[in-house]
């Protein structure tokens, strides 16, 4: 069933425009008595029925509510260094369907990329985009939102705001260190945040490394092989969702 | 360090062609005394000098082997229903960073692509040389291959010779289904083979479904999200990644 993301429902009936209209009436072509769901701000979820077809504008009436959730339990934030090309746009839609939270990006000392206000802004806007899209099509109740910080020093900033900061390091990896996420995966209440931190395709500089651990940040290896910058994000999501939503008992 | 995958190492020495012998060369550069990682078809690594340049090889002397593997302690084989478009590319390169053995891809009743047997030919070169330089750049010591079989009679004919078969079933997901993942996890033992198959955009055929389960193959659910195509297999190999080579304690 179709997914739309909606502001709100009043009295059980919900009034789509915009771009979702378009996307209902002359993508879609839903007649009158078709189904949809439909998502609310507050991350409820609902079946509806098309009542009315507008010229700009349909409603649907609410036929009933869904009490299942889609979300990992835990909310992962996924902060890249900027990488080069469209990786950007892999990790968000790929992330997004695994199950992120939101995402970050923020210009790392080895990153090629460089966005200026202008280009993080229209960056930003394709890449809610990808997140809107790819949520609806895996069945999220949440859009991820995506925000680009324009300093390593922001980064630092916001970090403290999170339950745990961890930071994806190819050194532990090499080093063998291969329990530190399980532990951390252990000790993570549901309902907590996780920043998880990636570098850009020539990993984090030493110094940035040292900057993160005085902010709290634990270091992280993702198994023994390595990982590109788009695929270590991923690999830590799909970790995640096996930890928290499949191995319960584990 | 760059790595190369060799034939073999003959009295310490290993002599490089083709290929190989253009990139480190012309697009390395690279210069006597110069040091690589050279991996053998036995899965051994070993660190070597760079001791002559000629004008279509050069040799390597071996100056120490490595003990460690990145190599995944379970054999999986990833199995997809034809995707369309270049899907299959991403899942073979991902897919290898990630710890696959090997690729497998079959005709599923719901595939939009076809292939016809020229097609299929040229198709897993291309794939075969995607795996190559992910094997390399991830430093695996394994290059996975990758094996096109004409029909889903195929499949279920190879199936019997894996030690476990599962199939992601979005249905499995749906139901709330979330712990037959684990508990194969917990069965398989280090040395024993998975081949885990997926279905193409459209997921697969309730009969391809039926006539899987008349094998063996375990339905599996991969968290509450709807993965794409390509994703599932990725979220597969982390998940068996976390709980092999991480969470050896869980």
């Amino acid at each position: 069933m179709q997914r739309y993301f909606i502001n709100q429902i009043v009295d059980d009936k919900a009034r789509i425009t915009g771009e979702d209209f378009h996307h209902i009436v002359r993508v879609m072509r839903m007649k009158l008595e078709d189904y949809v769901c439909l998502v609310t701000p507050d991350e409820q979820t609902a079946i509806a029925e098309l009542i009315e077809i507008g010229d700009d504008f349909v409603q649907f009436k609410i036929v009933s509510r869904k009490e299942s959730t889609s979300e990992l339990p835990v909310h992962i934030t996924i902060a890249s260094g900027l990488p080069k090309g469209d990786k950007l746009e892999l990790i968000t839609q790929k992330g997004t369907e695994l199950g992120a939270k939101s995402f970050l990006s923020f210009p790392a000392k080895r990153s090629i990329s460089k966005w200026d206000s202008k280009k993080a802004q229209k960056k930003v806007e394709r890449l809610d985009k990808i997140a809107k899209e790819a949520a609806e099509q895996s069945h999220r109740s949440v859009v991820p939102s995506f925000q680009h910080v324009m300093s390593f020093q922001a980064l630092l900033d916001v970090a403290p705001s999170y339950d745990y900061i961890v930071v994806a390091y190819e050194e532990s990896a090499k080093e063998g260190e291969s329990s530190a996420l399980a532990t951390l995966f252990d000790q993570v209440d549901p309902g907590e945040s996780i920043l998880a931190i990636f570098g850009p395709e020539g990993g984090l500089a030493p110094e940035e490394i040292v900057k993160l651990e005085a902010v709290q940040a634990l270091k992280v290896g993702l198994g023994p092989r390595i990982l590109r910058t788009e695929t270590a994000p991923l690999y830590f999501l799909a970790a995640a969702s096996f930890a928290f939503e499949l191995d319960k008992n584990g």
